[in-house]
């Protein structure tokens, strides 16, 4: 939940909670005084015994939400996301995601493999997951992204994650997914954003490397920050190095900022995250 | 506050705090589930209208305190510590703490320096600082600690921060000073506890050193740990490279522990910190 | 290679190289002055146009290794060696070893999978890799060993990973395999040896767990570690996360060691390794 | 040295070593493919029986240097470089400078202290070194400079370390102290360059912050990179937060940097440096 910051909101909440038989398992709280706003997110145990856990949103709303102009999103623990994985012809990302998620440590179901090539089918099938080739060239953008939209319709997909899709996905996935798209550029943004970051990150001589997981807006690269990492690196690495140290730091970092995003720990607020970690 | 963990705490405290005219800043809370056992810290913005500071503590007391059996301390931001310094020949620690207390980054009084060598006199002349040289022989021990415990007295110290000190303290020190004397092992505890840690760990081989800050309790190198941070080594590195890339890591840890403490974000049980950062 | 350490071996080696038409790629070297011990890794591009690979081992050991009491190993770049994968219950480092070294980014092969329970059949079987069932109970202990020897000769395996075996293995594979056996041991050793080391880790409240690669000996968890790995951690933790952040850790810090060891940058001496990366 | 990577340097240095009775302590070689430069850092301990240091000198530039073009930096290890520190406002990092200095774990003198303000004329004072104030403005600069020169050039000094000097130092300091002046930027270059880095890293939103010790060069916070370090922000921490983990930051790399510029262990090249360490 989040709103304008304003003294009781925390006692108030707390005591709802309290009174409609809740027990809280975690709450964790954040005020940004720059802007004046309150972040908190709340885990609860609750039988519903007296009330359902339809009312128990509606009373919510109606006797706190609306004092404090308060948005709050509820979530089941048990109803976890849809999430459709954008390949291209890196696996590194995707085996992670899905060895992860086959170990029940990455909570979301995975629809389907979407990719604009036909390399990694192979992994798709070793984990039984349905794939779709959508080819992108220049001209046919536009009804790729019409078929990946159907796609993503039919399959009841919440959040994409491009694992190193390393295409530009336009304003209409973006438009029709808004803070839900994941992605994972390998670098330490805003440094090196753009194509070939590892190259230019050699050529200016850094000493250290890094990948960042980000929503995706419209501005290339340019989207709220979820997870950062760095790997150290030397004038004895090349190119090469840092792209194989690059890649384990990849998948790392992305399948962190992922974890989160699953188990509903991001907020999303004037292009930064409040991450409840 | 530390208190059972009960349904209701966080919205009785908030809502007292909220009708006594405090603005809570701050607010961190912790459930240890294998104790059960409920911990808290609130940092409040008060004017201290309706209410004097004592008539808020005892209305507290009095209102929630005894309602939940809750234990709390509590501080007013600007009456810092008094913090004794005890250190021998290693000036590395030492130089850390003067430097970054006069710069007031890290909020204690120093009003005395104490070694059982003279070798770091001139750094506490430097800062303007009393130094005593309290000598330790296996003979003289007690009479030594007696000195200890009428300085520590007449300058009314708090907390007495063990910068390298290299002498074991004795109960008589821990009994009456519980949870307030902080000391700096150079090794990652509870590996190497005792002499000589750095030459224990290149004699295992070991591919990181790392440094733990503790409160001392009568066990040697097993009090409640505070902080910890590590470094990496290889094949490369002697004893003596150990040693200097552990001193870096001791000044930083030891002041991180320190920072804590005066800061009042720390929280002794059962042998364990609770660290509210 | 490595020998007494004296003067001007790297001279006559490097000479020996030159004047053999070989191009040193890499070259890196260690002297251990406790033990008086020189150690140098050199990769060697060459057309063996006026000698034989044979040739140019025994001029070098005839030339250069009777002068200098030298023993040097010699491997190809394209002859991989052969890795058994023993397991037992858990997945994480297993996926890690199948999807690296399926993306060719572990250079070794894998003719099969070992472990003492049926449940990650499935896992072999999804990247078609043979895998053995050879339950092991106290009785049957020196006949699963028996087994075990016996694949191990049959599919002609160089070395051993314990990917989470869980089963301390008997001195018949350590003798049989010097070396040659790397385990993951999830405590930063020498903390925490033997079982359950995340619950003494959480019961000893420490701020920094960690995972530490070895190779295994007759004492337990004592061999010569090869790459040790940390995760912070703090008193919101329980043992469950500690377990969840170690396993991320155990599969990064079991990969590290086991791509040097088959890169063959590992030199063992004095219960410690030379780790030339 | 460095020269023109060819077939056969590193017999022929180690060789003339070797006869000139010369014992080779510490080797490391790096060869950039790119470029096909080689580049070498030898420690070597002799007795210089048979010949002079000056002699060492002239046989090998006759002997060695010129067979392979090879351009060689000599250096006692007793004599240690001059190096002046300017400073503005800020304390954290010359505190480190000073202390570590003084503490024999920084191989340098500092024969002054040179400051545009007179706030830290007590530090210096403390540390019994001469401190000079220059007051800088946009009118006095050229002067402000002039007297720089004459300083440095007075006090013999060698480099010139920038501790948070915050003003852009002119080409006419660059020229005369070419990969000689060092800096310490408080960012994580290229991220964030010019002014308020941590207030630009606050409104992105990132999660890890850096500090960047790089060599002065006529373009802005574009020199070659000798070191950086980094540590983690989340969104509870605010601007001053930055600035006070940034700070402990900016000493460590700061430090880091100067300690390998005064061992002689960094070379320069297309605008990166090799740190042989």
């Amino acid at each position: 939940m989040h709103c304008p910051d304003q003294k009781g909101i925390i006692a108030d909440v707390t005591q709802f909670i309290h009174q409609s038989n809740g027990n809280i398992i975690y709450i964790d709280q954040y005020v940004d005084r720059v802007h004046k706003s309150f972040f908190m997110r709340v885990v609860i145990e609750s039988l519903f015994q007296k009330t359902t856990y339809e009312d128990f949103q509606t009373n919510f709303d109606r006797d706190i939400g609306s004092r404090y102009a308060l948005r709050c999103s509820f979530f089941l623990e048990d109803k976890i996301p849809n999430v459709a994985v954008f390949v291209s012809k890196y696996d590194h990302c995707l085996y992670d995601i899905l060895t992860q998620q086959r170990s029940r440590k990455l909570a979301c179901n995975i629809p389907f493999i979407l990719s604009n090539h036909r390399d990694l089918e192979s992994v798709a099938k070793q984990f039984q997951i349905p794939f779709y080739h959508v080819p992108v060239t220049k001209e046919t953008k536009p009804e790729a992204e019409t078929q990946q939209l159907e796609l993503l319709k039919k399959h009841e997909i919440d959040s994409i994650v491009l694992a190193r899709y390393m295409q530009i996905v336009s304003h209409r996935l973006v438009d029709a997914f808004p803070n839900q798209i994941i992605n994972i550029h390998h670098s330490f943004l805003p440094a090196f954003p753009g194509a070939k970051p590892y190259h230019s990150a050699f050529e200016r001589g850094v000493k250290i490397i890094g990948a960042t997981s980000h929503y995706v807006t419209e501005d290339l690269d340019a989207g709220p920050i979820i997870e950062q990492d760095i790997v150290r690196v030397s004038h004895e690495h090349e190119v090469r190095d840092f792209i194989e140290k690059g890649q384990d730091l990849e998948r790392i970092v992305l399948l962190r900022a992922l974890k989160h995003h699953c188990d509903r720990k991001i907020m999303v607020y004037h292009n930064k995250t409040v991450v409840f970690n």
